[in-house]
């Protein structure tokens, strides 16, 4: 079933709620790959009712980004998520999700905004006002679907993190759901942005996952101390990656510690043919 | 029923949601008066189950605000509940709201931001953060008690309008019910606030009233302009009496208009005694 209105979402769900039948939601960007195919079973196993958005959300991408380009595969989407038994994929406009001839701007609409102890630091640092775009969306979709339980992929911890914070913070009555990284067998973790990246792209990207099981290896070997694991980068690195940020928080919190946990998690953002890509570990797995 | 916990009150309700009854939920900070009975009165009227919320919201006050000194009067708020029929008083703590040890920041609080079009005046002008923090525990209320039918009064107008703006742009799932002001006999709005004032000061009061009363004979008689209409205010203004501002704007959007329409509300913010007080008028009913 696709689903483009949100009132049609609304009655569509009802008689699921009221047989009482457990309810998920997967939201995407669509362009699905096996990550979010993960989320999908994750839900599949543990709910009686799996709803699937696939809407690219503009008020979380910055003006420089790519909104545009983002890539749209709707067709492919729904007949991915009818193979494996989504019931139904939830895919708005713009216009229905903000208004016709909405205007993206906090001058004319309410938006969810995690504090700045979540938001000043990694993606947040460079995507200003990204993650207000998201959790404004995500609570949107909780609205409208009202779920018992949400999958989000690890690929995104900082994304999982805050959205897990906002669900505290407002006492949102949804159970949040994160689902381990899926990478390819290089060890490149699945994104949809790896469609923006040539074959030698996609060779020069592994250095992320590289990176940061070094550092956890070191880390098991016994080295605690930060600045010390975030030094074993830089005998990886070369002049066809552009480091962002590689930073060790506590996976919960994203508090900055001088020695490692296991609760720790270290997070890499780069560019590699001037595509953006992150990628996460936890030290103490 | 006096409930202090968030999941007692949640386990509370459970069975009447099960049950398929409507349930309407009156957010208050308490120091209850007939304006609060007249929004009790309604939520009655149109709901199986009744539940009143009472709570001071640290969040909502500026720092050189009134909220250590603003009225507690739970035991009569109580007993005025329970004999008006409703079916429980929800009364947190700010711990049990916003954590131990919690600081009011939005250093490490996820808040609920209304646009700037709708709070960069009126009251937001002066209480800036104020309504971000209303929209917050607002919307932590809703997840809370997810009633059907949330009872809001006029005489926050302001509010009223930033909350339905709110639920629409977050999608929310629950009717706002807008009530009309209960004023006392000569017409000063009931508010909460007014126990701050004298018997004297209470005369004085009666000034914000016959400022928009006048108005809107002057707009009936067919004056439209705003300029104009403001201007009749100032016969009645003395030293008594500190005018914060008086505006008309559109009821619904807050929208600035050169001419006035049914649609225009006026409203007026002043100081009397210190005590700041608040009403508003619709110009055409």
């Amino acid at each position: 079933m696709l689903i483009k209105k949100i009132n049609e979402l609304r009655e569509y769900i009802r008689p699921y709620k009221a047989n009482n039948e457990t309810l998920g939601l997967v939201p995407t960007m669509g362009a699905l790959h096996n990550g979010h195919l993960s989320l999908i079973k994750a839900a599949k196993e543990k709910c009686d009712r799996v709803v699937v958005s696939v809407f690219v959300n503009p008020i979380q991408f910055g003006p420089n980004e790519d909104y545009n380009k983002y890539p749209r595969t709707l067709k492919a989407d729904y007949e991915l998520c009818m193979k494996n038994g989504v019931d139904a994929v939830f895919s708005p406009s713009p216009e229905e999700m903000y208004g016709a001839g909405f205007i993206l701007s906090n001058d004319n609409l309410t938006y969810v905004c995690p504090p700045y102890n979540f938001t000043d630091k990694l993606c947040g640092k460079s995507r200003v006002g990204h993650f207000d775009g998201v959790c404004t969306v995500v609570n949107k979709l909780f609205n409208i679907v009202q779920p018992d339980f949400a999958f989000f992929g690890e690929k995104d911890a900082q994304q999982l993190i805050i959205i897990k914070k906002m669900v505290k913070d407002l006492n949102i009555p949804i159970e949040i759901i994160g689902c381990p990284i899926v990478r390819e067998t290089g060890g490149l973790a699945l994104s949809s942005r790896n469609k923006y990246l040539s074959e030698n792209g996609k060779k020069e990207a592994l250095l992320l996952s590289k990176i940061l099981q070094n550092i956890k290896k070191c880390y098991k070997q016994g080295i605690i101390n930060v600045d010390l694991l975030k030094e074993t980068a830089f005998s990886f690195l070369n002049n066809n990656v552009e480091l962002e940020y590689l930073e060790i928080y506590d996976s919960d919190t994203l508090e900055e510690k001088q020695e490692a946990d296991d609760n720790s998690r270290a997070f890499i953002a780069c560019r590699v043919e001037g595509v953006r890509l992150i990628d996460n570990i936890k030290l103490g797995e």
